[in-house]
């Protein structure tokens, strides 16, 4: 286990989407966050106190966690000066990038001759098995996306709060490194060899036969030209009797790919239901979430409620409205109006 | 380069689909193959000469490729006691498997006091970047298909040989141990990390303005529950032109999978093309390649009339019968009587 409390990373980042990890560790886990370092050309914040270094290791910091992402996942030179500067101030440091702190010879050495630890939090676990696709026993839930960063974890959070609160057993299972720095373990999924993408995730969620239910964090989109082959491993390895899809509808182009539209909300529910089909036959698609964080309430209602009865499944923000009607959807599905739905 | 000429590795296998490393090897590269090593409960040959390891270094073998495959990649001690074996001989050692010959201290050891060379075939390249998707100049084909070994990699070199011979510049842009080692460059998509499938293939077959052909060897099937992932990948980042479908006719179960069939070859195609689109979206297929090494040549004959006129392409054994026909719906597809199949 990483060592809390954190100090939270934010760097120059500009991109509010890439400091994802950051603000994931904020809202879920801010009992265990100091405060937040940035630059002064860094417009965001994830709300926590500004710290310099110094001040997060004096207020009690024992990691400092490099909380953003980009495609790719590289350090920059900048990025591994400010974890010299953490193992200097006395703090581990923990990441989530492709690009491993291990690798890099100067924060090995520093690290040893402090007494303390690099966290690469993107490493997968060894001795992976290839999938098999065969039948298990167990409830399970996946949270796919029209695109990256869309909410898929905000979401699968979401629905394990409320399922618990109705009394059912529900577990997270994270597959990205925001998701396995808030849930203390998981299986980062794309950074597993490509051989092994659905078997990770059979063993991320193994047969289970207490009535509870998996809920797997989605990763990427099958309209994603960089990340669709995790996605569909993903969908494989879930084998999920649901899936939630989540979207963004302020978006304009793919994440990373500038002039991608996104598809459309109908055509990705149908293809993740045709592709998730492969290993769950039976299927469904239970609710759509949307991010409506840069809309206001009344135009946030009205967009769930157009969708909801365009595409005929519940549409929620989870976050802004909760996630209440989904969950009558996934639990008691029967006897509902829109059962003339394709999706189900 | 790994030195030739080589030994070609079947141990113990029983599994003909298991050696089809040695046997790529035997085929394409004979040139370059002094001998077979087998144990006596191996009933499978390449058509080599029968040689222990001491029999293969007298007779001018710089290298041992062990050239066997199995779901997962890994090495049992038997393979490890005959690489230290082939090494003791003063002959280098290859391997396509996802373990890695460098990762075992002993053959690490033995190799540097030999002053010989391990060769792990199947590690990526460094530095790869996640794909884009933008559209790319250049004649692309990929091979896909039912399932993993169809022929996706015989049917893909009779391809190039087939251009070539028409005076059509090509190609062979390999994706797999066998390939690689044929071809001696590629890219082993199947060993990359997961989120730079696509742009691996990017980054294999990058944009050409000569007017020639790429051709890519297809990995896996995107009806297999262990490597669609690697499959979807693969067919973004190789953005085709045109894709062939390879299918065994005479196999029942998916390979690795006992109890789950293959899929219909046109239920195959269609979601190949779907998932094609999505970075090449005039994608069209243009044959159907057949392994009919099980049959006599009457029923391969009729098998493939059969398919062609069930599916509407042109269906052929590659080996058995070559790939004309394939090769006319290719470069001139415009006034054939078939003209009205959904999948052009």
């Amino acid at each position: 286990m990483i060592p809390a409390p954190y100090l939270l990373y934010l760097g120059h980042s500009t991109d509010f989407v890439g400091i994802k990890t950051s603000r994931g560790l904020a809202a879920f886990r801010p009992q265990d966050c100091v405060g937040e370092f940035r630059y002064d050309d860094c417009p965001l914040s994830v709300g926590m106190p500004r710290m310099s270094i110094a001040e997060g290791a004096a207020a009690g910091a024992k990691t400092l966690v490099l909380g953003v992402a980009n495609s790719g996942g590289m350090m920059g030179q900048a990025l591994i000066d400010d974890a010299a500067a953490a193992l200097e101030a006395g703090m581990h440091v923990a990441s989530g990038l492709h690009q491993r702190l291990r690798d890099d010879p100067r924060l090995v050495a520093l690290a040893r001759a402090k007494g303390l630890q690099l966290f690469d939090v993107r490493d997968p676990p060894a001795n992976l098995k290839v999938g098999n696709g065969y039948a298990r026993a167990g409830h399970r839930l996946l949270t796919v996306g029209t695109d990256c960063s869309v909410g898929k974890m905000y979401t699968t959070l979401a629905l394990v709060t409320g399922l618990r609160e109705r009394g059912v057993t529900a577990d997270f299972r994270a597959t990205g490194q925001t998701g396995i720095l808030i849930a203390g373990a998981g299986v980062p999924v794309d950074a597993v060899v490509a051989d092994f993408i659905s078997g990770a995730i059979e063993q991320l969620a193994p047969a289970r036969d207490d009535d509870g239910w998996d809920l797997i964090e989605g990763q990427g989109s099958l309209f994603h030209p960089s990340f669709a082959g995790v996605s569909t491993g993903l969908l494989h390895g879930a084998q999920p009797e649901a899936i939630v899809m989540c979207h963004d509808p302020v978006r304009t182009d793919m994440r990373g790919i500038p002039g991608r539209a996104l598809p459309g909300l109908a055509e990705c529910i149908a293809m993740n239901l045709q592709v998730a089909r492969l290993t769950s036959p039976e299927v469904r698609a239970v609710g759509i979430c949307l991010n409506t964080s840069a809309m206001d309430p009344a135009e946030a209602r009205a967009i769930c409620l157009k969708t909801q009865d365009k595409i005929g499944l519940p549409c929620t923000d989870p976050i802004a409205f909760g996630v209440n009607e989904i969950l009558d959807e996934l639990l008691c599905p029967a006897p509902l109006a829109r059962s003339t739905t394709a999706f189900r």
